[in-house]
């Protein structure tokens, strides 16, 4: 299998257009010099644990973050970085394939080899367990011809998507010592960053030389924080996904008959069905998130779902179509209780067929009540120990059941009076993660590659390369890197239990947020969306012509530009200074200390640790 | 429901780009002229029915063919139409919703107002069901507006496919006489526009003026024969299609631990499924005709994929991506014979709970060696009667379930000896069907909306609007139209039974040649799929830039052009006649002579009935 990677291969018309287009650099890559400024100490995300954090990483946590610059630009600070020597940096793909990763491999390759062409990347065969074994490939312009912009982790290959435990981060180590390697860049979410961060810390106190940084490449897109505004993968997989189901809602208009139940990919979050929503504009969709905050039974669900069908069959209407993310079932907080008993009896090497008869009273109530299907999916092993299989939970179609039953019996009682309700059910898991790139994805992957080059070249350890101001055009986008250890916090407040934990410091999934601009949107149109079956197709993707510069909704009407507002203030903070200077006078220096006194009250109060969610 | 049809909407960016592209004429229908040549009189496709045909169609069996000429070409016999009265004419959605029928509507709009804007179009509302109760949208440019180039039936919906019974027809002769019309088109595929056929012979021998015409819309691709190259919405649907099964197949190889069996569209024929194929290269794909061909079991077919999973699995490989038409189970011998029972005990009323124990004892046994899901689909009611209900057996469970049994067997017997085999399923049966319409469909389904007024204004009774030398780009179209009855046979090849049939006539579902071109370029490559992971990527349809003007490979390598090719003849034997002319020489009279009886000689003995198949 192994000699089979990065082989070229036979291309389609479009495959091939494709690895011609070369995105461009945003101005401040161009040319051949590095410049980076650094910015203040960083903090940590979560405040309250900032103390853990830092003992954590004694080494990497508190570093500065990292603006990179034009080589024109005037910054008095900026550090001019004009050596070049030759260096070797190994990349991994950690994690899920991603549209849109191949492109961080050319940006880096690029990047090296414009600043320095004796420079070398290896590419580790088969994700981390490549790294383990030391198996690479050397990245060559003849390797990249046929992967640029194309989907899939295939040049490469992906295996496990953990370098965490001691074994495996001195099997890394081993490898990066042996192949000399400068800089290690891990591609990869959530974990795979965290993971980084770890490493980078752990190769910092044993003196290994090579430099760790992270790139957030996950179709999820839940590694969202201030720092970072996107990730690799999911303005495609959304893409992808809103034009099916669009064509979801085409058919179901057209036919009239059909309920469509669609379960999308999202474990940790369902940024991928909220912005799907948006696109799309189906009749309804369920977020985990909101099943937490509601703490909704099944039962409530499968009577929400029920109560808009009665609604809609009174307007004559019998079709619809209804999203649902695939860790909605991790998020119902009875099944979460019982998927949690069920993966305790699996741990302890409990066989599949005598768990059912030792489950609590309550837990086995309810597993006895789901359909002989979802039992069995519910007994599967949980992934890497911890979630359960969500890809092959069929959400769905218990829901579909349910509802179905529902309308039966309403039907019966005569609380119901139209015509029968018939579901078809749908998992979009695996059709939109091999996708060729969307645009924008091609262009952020390429100019993150690039990133990761001045980064290593500027010394950066523990590190995430950074773009924001993603919502305007290439030309207007910031670059720079920011801290790993800046995104972490130790609570957690996921909504697999609707409560918050303690633990390690890591990144955690972002979740929907619901007091957001974004979820807000689909609020204001849940009714409309509901009842008035406005449906919108945003069509294939598109890489010419109308629509091929689209953004998602999600990064569009956030306020983004985190990185960009800090270096606001800090002007701000500039001129307060440059205008209250010693012979200024007295009735500029108390309206200045009068107002930044109020000011630094105002904010004491806002980030006090007790005040803070994230 | 009913006041939603034809309604505004709101679009996306890309909808509006499209709803805004205007499909060129070819030459021959532009101006405001409408001229027609008609060829010979038509034989039917069944030689050996056609004494039959014409039996059952005595007013509108053996109509010449007709050719629709630019306004300027110059031929002698051509009839010149320049009187153009203000017309009435209905239209209906028949059967199952395609990508591009919209774009019909709005041809055939366009050229009733270009030739007489007093000119009138019906939209039947809620397809056949509309027609019989005389529901009707008056079609205006304002209605249009934001329905060109868009996917779906929802301007005007559509209900069940047939205009059949006799309570049917009446009630369509009823509405055509009630309403007026001096047309009324039908949109459909092979079922549809044989139910045309009888409409049209019908109105002739009640004396309704209505003439009846059809046009072949049906993503399917099986209403083809000498005179329809291809059928509107098959080119948008194998496109969206094959643009998931290489995202699978990308997945597949990105993650290097999956098989993933994945069921297309095409219940009575697998042009979707070889077509897809042809353009994205998975491992595997079983054809029903293949399976018809060579009277494969369920077990021989297990078989076969067991054997290339293994023979992957020795070259180090563990994923794959394996296609099967919805139509396969139904060609597979004793499954359609276990059909065969349930469908009768069905129709006798015997309820669902009871068969199982009613069935013959080898129809029982096959049908408690199947899992519960697929013994309960199996037990659905069959669809009009007749076909099973394909799209809610899940075949590629059972395959994967079967398959799954038997490597676990052979790992136990120690015949296997790799790594686990991991199947995951997917139906792609409603993604595709609510598409936006390709850029050809598009252009192929307005131009054949302009023939239907064509063929109006001709006169023409019975015929089907025909486009040919579709693969040439449009200027080079051919426009056409053809007898219905002339696509017609008695005897049905078909393939659910493996044998031949005799019924009343009709036009059959074309099926896979599969001593043709198409499935033989898929023969020769099958190894090489099968073992050398050689994916390609159409890609997401395109509507501008590369892509965005390809045509499907089916069309491409087909011998085409039949009615091309009959003018051609003609006027081959145009020429001998006026080279041959009283006063030519003894000797060139006797080679014409001698020419002319072998040249008979040989297609007498061709055409026999004895020696025909089709």
């Amino acid at each position: 299998m192994e000699s089979d990677y990065g082989l070229p291969r036979d291309l389609s018309h479009l495959q091939l257009a494709r690895s011609l287009y070369k995105p461009e650099l945003p101005p401040c890559l161009q040319g051949t010099t590095v410049r980076v400024e650094f910015g203040d100490a960083t903090t940590a995300l979560d405040t309250a644990g900032a103390n853990a954090i830092s003992q954590s990483f004694p080494h990497t946590y508190g570093q500065p973050l990292a603006h990179f610059l034009r080589a024109t630009s005037n910054v008095p600070d900026a550090q001019i970085i004009s050596d070049h020597p030759a260096i070797r940096v190994g990349l991994v793909f950690c994690g899920r394939q991603s549209p849109g990763g191949h492109n961080v491999v050319w940006g880096l390759h690029e990047a090296l080899k414009i600043h320095n062409p004796q420079s070398t990347l290896l590419g580790f065969l088969g994700g981390s367990e490549g790294l383990f074994a030391q198996r690479t490939l050397q990245i060559t312009d003849d390797v990249l011809a046929t992967y640029k912009n194309q989907g899939g982790y295939d040049l490469l290959g992906r295996t496990k998507d953990q370098i965490r435990s001691g074994d495996q981060v001195n099997a890394a180590m081993a490898a990066c010592n042996t192949l000399k390697l400068d800089g290690l860049v891990i591609v990869g979410g959530v974990t795979s960053n965290t993971d980084a961060a770890y490493l980078a810390e752990k190769f910092h106190q044993s003196q290994c030389p090579t430099k760790v940084v992270g790139v957030p490449v996950t179709l999820n897109g839940d590694l969202k924080n201030q720092f970072v505004e996107a990730n690799v993968g999911f303005d495609t997989v959304c893409k992808v996904g809103s034009q099916l189901i669009s064509n979801l809602c085409t058919d179901a208009f057209s036919a009239e008959k059909y309920y469509y139940f669609v379960r999308l990919m999202g474990q940790k979050a369902s940024h991928v069905a909220l912005e799907c929503s948006l696109q799309s504009h189906p009749n309804m969709v369920i977020l985990a998130e909101e099943v937490v905050a509601s703490k909704l039974t099944i039962f409530d669900i499968t009577k929400q779902i029920c109560d808009a069908v009665q609604a809609r069959a009174e307007k004559e209407k019998y079709h619809g179509v209804i999203l649902l993310p695939e860790g909605l079932i991790e998020s119902i907080p009875e099944v979460n209780a019982l998927l949690q008993e069920i993966h305790r009896f699996l741990r302890l090497g409990i066989s599949v067929d005598k768990i059912s008869s030792r489950l609590s009273p309550w837990a086995s109530a309810l597993f006895q009540f789901f359909p002989p299907f979802i039992r069995e999916e519910l007994l599967l092993n949980p992934e890497s120990g911890e979630s359960a299989q969500l890809s092959q939970i069929e959400t769905e179609k218990l829901l579909a059941v349910l509802v179905e039953a529902e309308m039966s019996k309403r039907l019966k009682e005569g609380t119901y009076k139209g015509k029968k309700f018939t579901p078809i059910c749908h998992f979009m898991g695996y059709q939109a993660r091999g996708s060729l790139p969307s645009k924008f994805d091609c262009d952020y992957a390429y100019v993150l590659g690039h990133i990761c080059y001045h980064m290593l070249s500027a010394g950066l350890n523990g590190y995430m390369a950074t773009v924001t101001n993603l919502k305007e055009s290439l030309e207007h986008w910031r670059c720079g890197a920011a801290p790993i250890t800046a995104m972490m916090s130790v609570k957690d407040y996921g909504r697999a239990s609707g409560s918050m934990t303690i633990g390690k410091p890591v990144i955690h999934h972002a979740t929907v947020d619901l007091r957001g601009k974004v979820y807000e949107l689909l609020k204001q149109n849940a009714t409309k969306f509901l009842m008035d079956d406005v449906y919108r197709n945003p069509g294939p993707l598109q890489f010419d012509g109308p629509g091929a510069d689209s953004r998602t909704v999600s990064l569009l009407i956030q306020d983004l530009d985190y990185m960009g507002r800090i270096k606001e203030l800090n002007m701000y903070l500039d001129k307060v200074r440059s205008i209250v200077k010693p012979g200024c006078s007295q009735d500029i220096l108390k309206a200045a200390l009068s107002a930044m006194s109020s000011v630094t009250d105002i904010l004491s109060v806002m980030s006090s640790p007790t005040n803070g969610s994230i």
